[in-house]
């Protein structure tokens, strides 16, 4: 059984699993403000596209539990202002924005004072999980299609449960398979710097007792030209009217390797990751993050005294490189409209 | 100034800087014996192919220093016996066994009992390191050639002052344009999974003045994307009649991107390195290490428990993506004879 990322609280708060602590403890949190849920999404206690806007809109609802007694306005300032707060906690996922959006619209359509407008904001938050939760299965139905029985899918980074409210986007297609019993391997890079992919991937695999192989990230490129590889299954951050995607830093390279050696190369992406407002991926703005994420591993210097790293969390992938998108919508093709 | 990897202790002990503890800490070790130099040499403590068969030609004089006395057959048995053992240290690079075989064969062509010989086997110890150094000069000077001025050199693993008895192979070039005060600056891919770039080509670099950046693996596809990198070079650990050559695992996928992107690539060693009984790189035997290497960093878990791994330590890279070989008989081309 896939693990489960995120929940309620008996109290309202937001329940998460730490996910910088795995895979050596497993660390549930209550998160009981919306500030400790932006907290969490910028420390990556929380993350993963899909998942970090879930949490934003649980996060409002926990925020706002005590402005159920405000009136309209105050209640509607409040929700601004933390809406604000959260969605600068990271800039690259486009479902960050995208879900409090969604919670922001859906108060000021609704009428009444700060009891209704809460209660339909929880509502709301809900039926975002919920329906992520259903949009992961979707896109793990389509995904079938294009996952070779008996095959090796080669992933990076993690797409699975821990990165959304439920199975995955490109882990989706690789649970199904399993829970249909059809044989399915996993080779997983490792991901540096943060090796979500060793710590995150290959413990939810390892717990759904699905077959999976961690290797270095710079070990793809072999397994490749060994016919190890059947097909290169990635997630996406952000998705561009073009097709160019963002997803985490070692992503385009896999994605002009496949296409060297041939391998089908496919994004799995819920349709929120498209971001139809940016024509093409030079305009995705693309994390930096702290030079000590690559020079530091578990408290443990690995480069000397001063050493300048860059960090890029991210990288670009141009659509042309894409064999196709794995979406709740199908298997598809860009240019995507909004 | 560069380091110096190598040198005799006072008493004819190799001694060593311990490479696993870098850039933590410095330590040099004294190995009395060549047990012990093929332990270190097993343990990675002294690691890069010119620099382990310099280690193992002085590790066999170390070795026969109590067989000063014996009798000329006895002392070869011995010689046979150590170079053996040394010969097994490590699989894949091709200049362990050249300097055993040639320590082996002055020995066989020098007249006199053990005395005579173990004179004649340090002279040529201390000649193979000599010339690992002219040779180090002579593949920077060449290396000069195809440096593009102010250029930003990518770089794979350490092929440095720690990787030879000199400046280096791929390093030399760097070595020398910075001796020449022209501007370079060097990525460095950290290379996972023993972090030879960020550990010990990072601290090379830092303690010579180098300006340096390290990245992930993952990363350079991206820089070569963005056009920050004019030329790769890298090392060898075996380079066939063909042209095909063994690397640190990640130089086959640097080859491709490179390809893609329009980057010179250039792999530079010394002629010694040059197998040419092998006419293609699948003859080349590829050491696969421990998964612990892959699974665990600095005594931590960072894959769940029973997690499978692959981790072999070299991959091949075909002729066709090299440009060029910079060797000390200047930048070459394949096939290469004996």
């Amino acid at each position: 059984m896939p693990i489960q990322a995120i929940s309620w609280s008996p109290s309202g708060a937001v329940r998460i699993i730490d996910q910088r602590a795995l895979p050596e403890a497993e660390i549930t949190r209550d998160l009981e403000s919306a500030e400790s849920v932006a907290e969490a999404i910028r420390q990556l206690q929380v993350r993963g596209a899909p998942l970090i806007g879930i949490a934003a809109a649980m996060g409002l609802v926990t925020g706002l539990r005590e402005q159920r007694a405000a009136s309209r306005d105050a209640f509607l300032m409040r929700l601004e202002e933390l809406a604000g707060m959260l969605g600068t906690a990271r800039p690259t996922a486009v479902n960050l924005r995208w879900a409090l959006d969604r919670m922001m619209r859906v108060a000021q359509d609704t009428g009444g004072g700060g009891a209704d407008l809460w209660e339909r904001l929880r509502v709301e938050a809900t039926t975002i999980w919920e329906e992520d939760r259903a949009m992961c299965r979707k896109i793990g139905e389509y995904g079938l299609t294009i996952l070779p029985d008996g095959g090796n899918v080669l992933t990076h980074c993690n797409t699975g449960a821990l990165a959304t409210g439920g199975i995955g986007t490109a882990l989706a297609p690789v649970y199904l398979a399993h829970e249909q019993g059809r044989k399915v391997h996993v080779y997983v890079d490792e991901t540096r710097p943060l090796l979500q992919g060793s710590r995150l991937t290959m413990w939810e695999l390892v717990h759904a007792g699905i077959s999976c192989t961690v290797i270095t990230d710079a070990a793809a490129a072999t397994l490749m030209r060994q016919a190890k590889v059947d097909v290169v299954l990635v997630g996406a951050d952000r998705i561009c009217a073009n097709g160019d995607f963002a997803n985490k830093i070692g992503t385009y390279g896999l994605a002009v390797l496949a296409r060297h050696h041939g391998v089908p190369f496919y994004c799995a992406a819920p349709w929120s990751t498209v971001d139809a407002r940016l024509a093409d991926g030079d305009l995705i703005p693309i994390e930096q993050r702290s030079p000590g994420e690559v020079t530091v591993i578990a408290g443990r210097p690995i480069a000397p005294d001063g050493a300048a790293a860059l960090n890029p969390a991210f990288d670009v992938t141009p659509a042309r490189y894409v064999t196709g998108f794995v979406t709740d919508r199908g298997v598809v093709h860009p240019p995507f409209g909004s």
